[in-house]
């Protein structure tokens, strides 16, 4: 299965991406047509300029108080706590130092105190409290519709060519405000994603559906970060009782004393082709076809924030995904090769692998109304 | 492999297409966002009504008079002359009764000399010479816009929300007139196909590409007809040098004394789901997505004859396509698997199963100047 497999690598790029690690840039919004047929159907990313150029948000929220005068009445938002910036993350469990998927402590908090966080992690120096508490809001429940209601007339309520060429509004419409510390690692979600930036800029790594075996999947004990705000501290606990999360093990940004280990328990990933490229500013947007793997990282305004809206839209479950399922369905070696690595045999046959039945995120999200009927579970993050 | 393979062709149905025979039917033409979202993107057929009422063509060709009259200066036309009906097909060689892919004998006749031929096929006693030539025009090289093109005025150039939702006009416009003898075996084709029927009815089996398997394309040895008028009997010779064509095992209607045999020989087809049903009726339109597999016959009107137009579209070689070669690349079972029965192991391999390259035709339609750059291979076929 070997070689056949990594043919269909190979040939998604020869035919339709390309073979370098660019992606296809529009320099103004496409029409609905243009953007259903060589994107959307050919499940193909592109980055789009002279998006959002009108939105009142691209000046108006570069100015903090802005922001916070807006949301000075509105209710406490929930702000996502982690040590080191990798929230919904492998970290290593202290006990053993296996690898555990760590969601974030959830703290709500008055929007003021919540953006104070994240811009003092950014500015603090090395002594002060504050830099071991990495702030991100990125609640994924349609949040930028709710909790933040106010700032919505800054913004447009939907992607107009995007919901003429899928045939609805957004499922849901996200606000995330982070730093440079805020990492999301390799995950896919089941919608169709327009990644809009506001204020500084978001890199992202994509990898199309096929390469799912190239992004080591497996099932990892489900953890979750406490923080006193006492001493200052996180505490990890393993989930009672245990919950196994499918995620992706390969982590594309190594540190120079991982990178023998690293390359060498995850050699499809780093030998195969490379990951798309993908830096998205204020005023573009990146349509993220949906079931494409991402990782992202971000860099900061002058303000020491990063900010982005993100609208899903409902995904077809089409032959393309029937076709995504058997791929998945299948090891990369059989079982009965002699040649079989350890690692390749533990691959997970979870039905919502690296997406956000992981993180409980179906429930939060189906409580506030917004899904009802999602084949093949839900998703979430960026 | 047989596990995942069998939930692939159930998941494309539950997901998509449904478990029923029937395809989806619009009462009207679609909008071209339409027609790209819920058809084209989702590789899923449907049939459409009231589509071609406007058309001259489907008043003016129910009389042969006004047809031989409008080709009356006409060069000739290729008209495909078989013992039984099935060009293009399977049919035992007579020397040893092995099965060889048998193309038919092309006589370049005036039109009116070829409509006489294909109408006194089907009205003539059993008595006469005549009932032993089917003949059908289907020739597959533009020929609307070329042998015919003095009808075109009577349809419709291209289907203009099919052009628009494709981006392109069509690469060819075919036109087929047969009778109630002529049948197309299964095969597919590298075009997204608009079949619009003027006269009379075809009646089509579909089956998505996922079900790929159940074909049991196998390579046979390339044959054609001769006829001889003054003897009128036709002689079936295998080409030299031999030359193999990958085509579809499987004939879906079979006669009461085969039906044990064929059904033991391919039990993944007769077993499995059934496949999709659709007749196209004067001023409907067929869609038929790329890369389906496909089986037609056809019942005369009136007059003997079954007319259509058809339109093929380039399609996307996105990665759909991808997924497909990667399917196709894969075996049922296991070469390993010692319960494998030797049909299973004799699947082709070559770049082109079941379409025009096995015809000759690419060199046909590429000397017309119609392709340039058609990846995997050229198409035919209705």
């Amino acid at each position: 299965m070997k070689k056949e497999m990594e043919a269909l690598w190979e040939e998604v790029r020869e035919l339709s991406l390309g073979n370098s690690t660019e992606i296809d840039h529009l320099n103004s919004p496409p029409t609905p047509l243009q953007f259903l047929r060589d994107y959307v159907s050919q499940n193909k990313p592109c980055l789009i300029s002279s998006a959002t150029l009108h939105w009142p948000a691209l000046s108006s929220w570069s100015q903090d108080t802005y922001l916070t005068q807006s949301l000075s009445t509105s209710p406490n938002v929930s702000v996502h706590l982690t040590p080191h910036g990798n929230a919904d993350a492998l970290v290593p469990f202290p006990n053993n130092n296996n690898l555990c998927f760590a969601s974030p402590h959830v703290q709500q908090l008055p929007f003021r105190e919540a953006l104070h966080l994240i811009t003092t992690t950014t500015n603090s120096d090395s002594n002060s409290n504050t830099q071991k508490v990495v702030a991100y809001l990125q609640q994924q429940n349609d949040c930028f519709r709710s909790e933040y209601s106010a700032l919505s007339s800054d913004c447009d309520d939907h992607i107009p060519w995007a919901t003429e060429a899928l045939g609805s509004l957004p499922e849901a419409v996200n606000l995330w405000i982070g730093n440079h510390r805020s990492v999301t690692s390799f995950h896919k979600d089941h919608y169709e994603n327009l990644y809009a930036v506001v204020s500084g800029e978001k890199h992202f790594l994509l990898l199309p559906p096929t390469d799912y075996h190239r992004m080591y999947i497996r099932n990892y004990p489900a953890a979750r970060y406490s923080y006193s705000q006492e001493s200052g501290e996180f505490a990890l606990e393993l989930e009672k009782p245990a919950r196994y999360v499918p995620w992706c093990s390969v982590n594309p940004y190594l540190s120079p004393e991982n990178v023998e280990a690293e390359m060498s328990k995850f050699p499809l990933y780093f030998n195969g082709p490379k990951p798309f490229q993908c830096t998205v500013k204020p005023g573009q947007i990146l349509y993220l076809p949906s079931m494409w793997f991402h990782h992202v990282r971000q860099s900061p305004d002058a303000g020491g924030r990063t900010i982005a809206i993100n609208y899903w839209y409902d995904m077809q479950f089409d032959i393309k995904y029937a076709y995504f399922n058997f791929l998945k369905s299948i090891q990369y070696r059989s079982i009965h090769d002699p040649t079989l690595p350890e690692t390749a045999s533990k691959d997970t046959d979870s039905e919502s692998d690296c997406d956000s039945i992981a993180y409980g995120f179906k429930d939060e999200f189906s409580a506030n109304g917004f899904v009802e009927n999602l084949a093949g579970g839900n998703t979430k993050e960026e």
